[in-house]
């Protein structure tokens, strides 16, 4: 199975749970919004460090878009790459692709965005930005790598 | 507290459990899709008969898109409203507003849309919707009701 | 569908969402626990009420124990009975039995226990019961009620 | 930080997911035992081969019992211990012990019991266990291991 290629933040590789499986028989539709959850908290580690203070300087969801191409299943090997599309002065919008490995390939099983707007939790309200994290994002680069 | 005059099924009443809440102290954004999930059953119940047989008549999500307005905590008094917005030939529409009581009034804390495709689970591909279904959404009309 | 006779709080109905039902086509065991914790909240708001400060005089788990005895289908209508069978200085112990409609009864499908610690999350250290709690906890009664 | 020298399925390395917290800020008592359900599948597959038809010789849990020492918070690093207490004719006992990296070594986070019941999913009725799985629990051998 080859990989990516890509810096590790960018590629997160969900455990997909036994409980994660709905009665269908696949990853339920609301699940990939906790892998998108998890994919963003390791996108961003590397970037901000593991101290970061999230509660002055944080983010909130406020708004998703889902495609779902092919169906996830327990025993398959998944991979999320996650980018930043775009940055404003108070949101940014993140991208993904879900890929599952399928006749030796990967195979693109979802793409999804969220706009994400940027949150000072300690005082309950929108900020601007913080410089460090602005600066982050634009050394890291924008954009759907090539994969 | 007022309620929306609408019928029953189009108006949906989540119950919100502790273990929804996250660590930010708001229902996580995920979870938004596990309500508009049972929604959409409270919806189609009436329309359809608690025996109606998902397994050779079914339908699967193909793309959701959601915008979060408000968060709702624990103890919000929540209610989804339903709609079909437009049904297709394989596919279709549902609508949802996300409404929660604050200061004795609804306020709209989030609004989205599902792409539903018809899907026979027995074959394990796509389908026609069932003539009873599509007659049953017409019967009971489409769009955003008023509110 | 005759009812249990019993105080509304010590009967907790929980909603059976389509994503509680795992790949075996059953509520997942661990799901059992969040139907618990409503339960709990439900026995304990008209004895404490609403405005109670679970801050400052709260309780966590310290140990549960749970006999699986018939499985929950996504169509059961389930009800949980909830009590406490002893209140010590610091803690207390509640009992559950989990009844799901079968043939035109109720049938035991599960029975657990959960001892609960009094915690007070704003010192962060347990902490004797208010005195509050236990003389509402006397009011109502111990023990498994007849049913 | 130092590892427990067992081999790989018998320890296993839950990915504690943003959404597993809970509104008192620590992994919810329910989510353990999603956790150990993962723990079982890591240790059963070296054991029995990841192609082992669950179907028609799978398990049912029977029972829990779990004793909660510590909390478990976002960026906690956790190890669970797996083993087989005891196996007879139908049913087994599974150990676990849960691990919290804490000070520079691991603190008991929580330890529990697990009854599991072998179940024929294809006949749906008990079974005894297969002779293969028997030979393969015996071969890897009972108890909790010294660590």
């Amino acid at each position: 199975m080859q990989d990516f290629g890509l810096p590790p933040g960018q590629v997160y590789t969900p455990e997909i749970r036994f409980v994660d499986i709905d009665a269908a028989g696949i990853v339920n539709n609301a699940t990939y919004f906790n892998y998108f959850e998890q994919s963003r908290i390791a996108f961003f580690e590397p970037l901000l460090g593991r101290k970061w203070d999230w509660n002055s300087a944080g983010m909130v969801v406020a708004r998703h878009e889902i495609d779902y191409r092919a169906p996830i299943l327990f025993l398959d090997e998944i991979r999320i790459i996650t980018w930043i599309e775009h940055i404003g002065a108070k949101s940014m919008i993140a991208g993904y692709e879900v890929y599952k490995y399928d006749r030796e390939k990967w195979l693109l099983a979802a793409n999804a965005k969220t706009v994400l707007v940027s949150y000072n939790h300690n005082e309950g309200r929108p900020a601007p930005w913080s410089q460090d994290l602005v600066k982050a994002a634009k050394d890291f680069g924008f954009g759907r790598p090539d994969i």
